[in-house]
């Protein structure tokens, strides 16, 4: 029986999962697919196979509605059935905060799982989620060894200065920092680049990595230096729903003239900003490409322009920019976005490559380019099944290969 | 008799004042001072000469306490018995926030004075502060013409993009945007950079007013471009005792974890936070400079970085950097600041010239800089006076002309 490792991604109303191969080094892709609906009737399970082609998908008859613990149930069942000749020899879990603790993967222990359920109001609309399925596994499978793998855990190697708020140690010592998020992304594309680009992959490079969530990196050497979101995921740029960065004074007023609460402003800045809110068309960056309205067009340009100034912002931390580095949904598919950034980007040397970029790269740069650009796919799956099957056997990390990026998830 | 420029600059606790000679062109100071302590025991009035010796000092002895009111016809008061042979012709006003509508400086009528006082919401800590002097004056000398001089108008030319927050209409259309301050600062260094740098001038400026209060400024061939301040001036670099920007989540944060209302909040971000708050020490940078305490130096690094990175932003907002210049308390007086942001800057094409840099410049960037490096001191009270004179004459302002700069107020 081949080993196979489980990759799972639990949101408030869905888990997401990949199975990849750990006999084989470069971790191949077996099956992927979701666990959506829960809480409300009519969960459905759904599976697609390596190339994307849907294997299967099954309601949920059953009641009362399904939960995280009966999804995780009922998708151990479904691959102890399916994949009969393959044994679950370990489970990785990504958790959006690992807090000023965990700086790396870490296995997964009661007393984890008590320090990560203490992290939950730096993240309430996510840490809770992401512990669920880590609860339920133990409970199904105890003997499986489970693996945490963090969006902080990147940029823990930052500077202080690029971590820290102009705020009194009374706030700060509460663990209130900049923590950077999307860093298992930011890590794989970290461990990608340099069979794109050995020489970039040493110096200064500036990964956007642009999905429904969106931010930006400065890696230096490989290493984050600093990047866009801070305290939360809500902070840097303008994302689908979520408004980027806000004066703080923005917050007060909304207290004291509107008088919304916590929660109001939370709804807001969350749900109904960012290039929904602005266009008030869409949060889909296709529709908005594709609109001909007015406010569909200036939140694009919005968008452009904050991903302009953070990428000045960020060439600050590095130093300067030798390679750029588009990702993720908007930054793998959009080539308008990335025309637009890129000729905002001139006065840094950035010269855009038209064919190239038509084409989706990998480059996208001009042979007169100062700053190399590239499209690279990013696989945050892949990363954590990197880390769960190193920290599982207690050794090193498997290689980077080179060979096609099988796994996608919508970020 | 000749004429008078009264200049007038209200804070919550005190009105600072200066008095140009309006018969010279040049504008040249004569009188400034301040009326100090009001609405507790022992205001006092203060006035130096134009070379800034103390020429009078009068302790308040009526009761009860000074109010603005009766600070301001204590002034008009002393200013005729002190010059009876000048002519008060026209008072301007410091007044932070101009909203949407202001662009320039307006001559001050009772509908002027109902739309800013509409304003008070978008600034609730100085509107209201700097709006009491205009209507006493009004009561006082209902003949002289008064204009209304604010720190937001020189930033309403930027471009939208750089104005607007990636919120929804039912928020940004009730005025919620980024004005940016600091606009008569950045406006008089805009007048006054030609006489140094013609060339530079014309091209991308970014202007560090680094006083208690704290922004940068990309200027455009004079124009304003880009402000580090957003909607209030909380927003951007870290201050004295300002937060400058923060994740909007930590607000959320606060509310949610400590219980802490806007009240509160405001407290924190505006009174204990950057500078101080960082370094438990001291909001003067003199003092931290000055210190051997770790919490100081790690104070100061954040400063000093938090300004490389918005340097990066705003560069990206003009579209590179050809000059840039010091201004203000910090701006002008601390090399050892103005040395490390040069240095962080070297990505820019920025080189230091030590001797200028100590000799606080004017020039201090070294011949083989690419971006020319400048220490020029502001003159707020003297962009006011010309705003003034040209309103209430009705003409054109006066030409900034060469010639030692005298007014300087502490921002």
């Amino acid at each position: 029986m081949a080993d196979v490792i489980l990759v799972l991604n639990a949101g408030s109303s869905s888990i997401k999962f990949s199975v990849f191969d750990a006999a084989d080094r470069a971790l191949p892709l077996l099956l992927r697919g979701q666990v959506a609906g829960l809480y409300v009737e009519n969960a459905r399970l759904t599976v697609l196979d390596a190339d994307g082609k849907e294997i299967e998908s099954r309601d949920w008859a059953g009641t009362p509605a399904l939960d995280h613990d009966g999804a995780v149930a009922w998708l151990v069942d479904f691959l102890r059935a399916h994949k009969g000749d393959h044994q679950l020899a370990a489970v990785g879990h990504r958790v959006v905060h690992g807090g000023e603790r965990y700086a790396e993967a870490v296995r997964v222990t009661p007393e984890v799982i008590a320090v990560l359920g203490r992290l939950a109001p730096l993240a309430p609309l996510h840490q809770p989620h992401n512990l669920k399925p880590i609860e339920a596994v133990a409970r199904v499978r105890p003997d499986l060894p489970q693996v945490a793998c963090f969006d902080t855990a990147f940029h823990r190697a930052q500077p202080e200065v690029a971590q820290a708020f102009a705020l009194p140690p009374s706030i700060t010592q509460r663990g209130v920092r900049r923590y950077g998020f999307h860093g298992l992304s930011y890590e794989y594309i970290a461990g990608a680049l340099p069979r794109f680009d050995a020489q970039g992959a040493r110096g200064r490079a500036i990964v956007a990595h642009l999905g429904n969530g969106a931010s930006m990196c400065a890696l230096v050497n490989g290493r984050s230096v600093a990047s866009t979101m801070g305290f939360t995921a809500v902070d840097g740029l303008p994302m689908g729903t979520r408004s980027g960065t806000l004066d703080p004074g923005v917050i007060l007023y909304l207290m004291d003239e509107l008088g919304m609460d916590a929660r109001a402003i939370e709804t807001l800045i969350y749900k109904q900003s960012g290039l929904l809110g602005v266009s008030g068309i869409s949060s889909d960056m296709r529709a908005l490409l594709a609109s001909e309205d007015e406010r569909a067009r200036f939140a694009i340009a919005l968008y452009v322009y904050r991903i302009g100034r953070e990428l000045g912002s960020l060439a600050a931390a590095a130093g300067g920019i030798d390679t750029l580095v588009f990702t993720a949904g908007i930054g793998e598919n959009a080539p308008a976005i990335r025309d637009r950034v890129c000729r905002d980007a001139a006065w840094l040397g950035v010269r855009l490559d038209e064919a190239g970029n038509a084409a989706h790269g990998p480059r996208i740069s001009a042979p007169s380019s100062r700053v190399s650009v590239w499209v690279i796919p990013t696989n945050e799956e892949l990363m954590i099944a990197r880390h769960t099957i190193r920290v599982a056997r207690g050794g090193r990390a498997a290689e980077p290969v080179a060979g096609p990026d099988t796994a996608r998830t919508p970020s």
